[in-house]
């Protein structure tokens, strides 16, 4: 039934997905230091510093657990955060020093904290079933701190980031 | 402070935020469509054809949300769904046939929703903020569907898909 391709089992499916997040950590790094630049709120600003200390770890916790797999870390091409950050730049450039940029900013955020948990929530799944143990516990961590930022995004957007995008206006 | 932009306030955002996900479920019904061809499992391929009616009855939704901002329902070219979706068809071309092809659709379809999960959580929140009353239950009627939607793939997996994904493997 599965003849050629029956080697493409989930080990190999995993160390893809291990690819893919890995290449997409390291552009959501350079996707945050433009965010925080772009912050016009210090608690945004402040959040997105947080989030790059943890993206750093994040990428640490991806290292072992490539090597846990015996294999060198690698990034592999994810169009996918290619294209969710390039709708972010996009945001930014055209709602810059607007009354919405910030909001703007959480969203694009969230978007980028969705695929995290998508993805996280996948390998974790996969590396139980691998048996894989401390890779589950380490994926399970990043997990937990994508699910946190993107609580914690959007209790400062209902906090007032959303009502400065229309006072602003109105003043 | 923000002169030239000041017109650039939550209205519009949430204007351009009806447009990419508008653009953006159209391309999903496209994807679903190779989806339900390439899925082998018969439940995997119930649960695409199922959600393939809510994502119509979704684009009816935000046509109507376009209706009650007094806009022609328009898409805007969406570079975050692309990117997901091309990444999708990366896994069912190089999985065609082999064991791990249904887990990788799971993760695939679930990539999707969290993007959607995002979105529409995002513009139900600045249609709350806008008054846009009606619009708020109806965005947050897609909003629960797409979660329930990722509840039941990840239900599928647990089940049986990703064991299968291994098991085939070793016949």
């Amino acid at each position: 039934m599965f003849d050629s391709k029956e080697s493409k089992t989930l080990d190999v499916m995993f160390c893809d997905g291990l690819k893919d997040i890995y290449y997409a950590e390291n552009k959501i790094l350079k996707g945050l230091e433009k965010m925080m630049k772009g912050a016009e709120c210090a608690e945004l600003r402040a959040a997105f510093e947080k989030h790059y200390g943890e993206t750093q770890g994040q990428i640490s916790r991806l290292d072992r657990v490539f090597a846990l797999i015996g294999k060198e870390p690698e990034g592999k091409k994810c169009d996918a955060i290619e294209g969710i950050l390039k709708e972010g730049e996009h945001i930014m450039k055209e709602f810059k020093d607007a009354p919405a940029m910030d909001a703007g900013l959480v969203a694009s955020a969230q978007a980028v904290e969705h695929y995290e948990i998508a993805r996280y929530g996948t390998l974790k799944s996969w590396a139980e079933l691998l048996g894989i143990t401390e890779a589950v516990s380490l994926l399970d961590q990043s997990l937990r701190e994508e699910l946190a930022t993107d609580k914690a995004l959007t209790g400062l957007a209902e906090d007032h980031i959303n009502q400065d995008a229309i006072r602003y206006a109105a003043e």
